[in-house]
């Protein structure tokens, strides 16, 4: 509309329809939202952005997220660090710890190799993941990359740069979620599923 | 989680989720996707924010928001002033704009009157409505207002305050949606189609 232009309301809608799975009408409901908040709150959400731009950075041992040298769990003396499970993003850490059954450690990859979007290996944290595993006494790497190509790609990818090294290296099972319906999974997780049946 | 806490992190994705309409996945992947970002595109994302939130303001005439003493409709000297299109919300100034197809002025309220959410008359723009209608020569105000509880109520106390001034006040004619289908469309709608017919 180059009739009805506010230029400072516009720039913010479209800093909101920049961010993923926000399109122009969320977009133009958080900006307005915004501008109804009050000063104080509409500066701290600004400010909000900026302090976790600045505080936020890599754990020096698992590359996962935290505004520390070391994140939460490496920092946790309880934790198991025999056994590392290596996630293509902080994300997934956060889903792993929300299980509360596993006592282990953690390695971000921050991505996975995808010869189209043109991510290597060398964008990967795996130089990181290898020297942990030469360094630490690792036994077992639970690659739990997502179920995609990419993810499965990037797991045989370290599981052969690993095996050489002597280390157990696993992947996360397939099969049907649990509460799913099985006349809506499809073929290849039913089949999988039945490949890696188990016995009651 | 109280084992994995990163403050700033944490305190970021709160902020997306205070917003309307974005839930607690969306505002992580908002708030991951910023970190992801250049110093640069966060600091500038920030920015826009604090930006928006200082230079936006009312328009002195119609209360629409705008970065001037006047918004761009009230600083266009060929509008209708003759005719005020009464809206609840800047959003729908841009609605009604995207039409292309009527040249006249508005007037936001900000809000409409809604008693269970303790909103009156007096919290909304109606004041500068009146002083408007009293002082240009206004000839017609259209009430377009949302078609709820809420919307009609808000034309309705309006029109009896500006009726007895001498004023045309008119309403959004309720009906069918182009495009729509007659199987879809509610009781009610179906009735005020039939009701508002016009001839062919």
């Amino acid at each position: 509309m180059p009739e009805y232009h506010v230029a400072p309301l516009e720039n913010l809608v479209d800093k909101f329809e920049s961010l993923p799975g926000i399109g122009h009408k969320s977009a133009q409901r958080a900006a307005y939202h915004l501008l109804n908040l009050s000063d104080e709150e509409a500066f701290s959400f600004a400010e909000a952005i900026s302090e976790a731009k600045k505080k936020i950075r890599y754990c020096k041992v698992c590359c996962n997220l935290t505004d520390d040298e070391l994140c939460p769990v490496c920092k946790d003396d309880s934790r198991d660090r025999s056994i590392i499970c290596v996630v293509e993003d902080s994300r997934d850490v956060f889903a792993l710890e929300r299980t509360n059954e596993f006592n282990i450690t953690y390695h971000v990859l921050h991505g996975a190799i995808s010869p189209l979007s043109g991510v290597g290996p060398d964008q990967l944290r795996i130089k990181e993941l290898l020297a942990r595993v030469n360094s630490d006494e690792v036994k077992e790497v639970i690659m739990a990359t997502n179920p995609t190509v990419e993810g499965e790609a990037t797991a045989m990818y370290v599981s052969r740069l690993l095996k050489p090294l002597g280390i157990k290296v696993t992947r996360l099972a397939y099969g049907i979620p649990v509460g799913g319906d099985l006349e809506y999974a499809d073929e290849i997780t039913l089949s999988r599923a039945i490949e890696g049946r188990r016995e009651l």
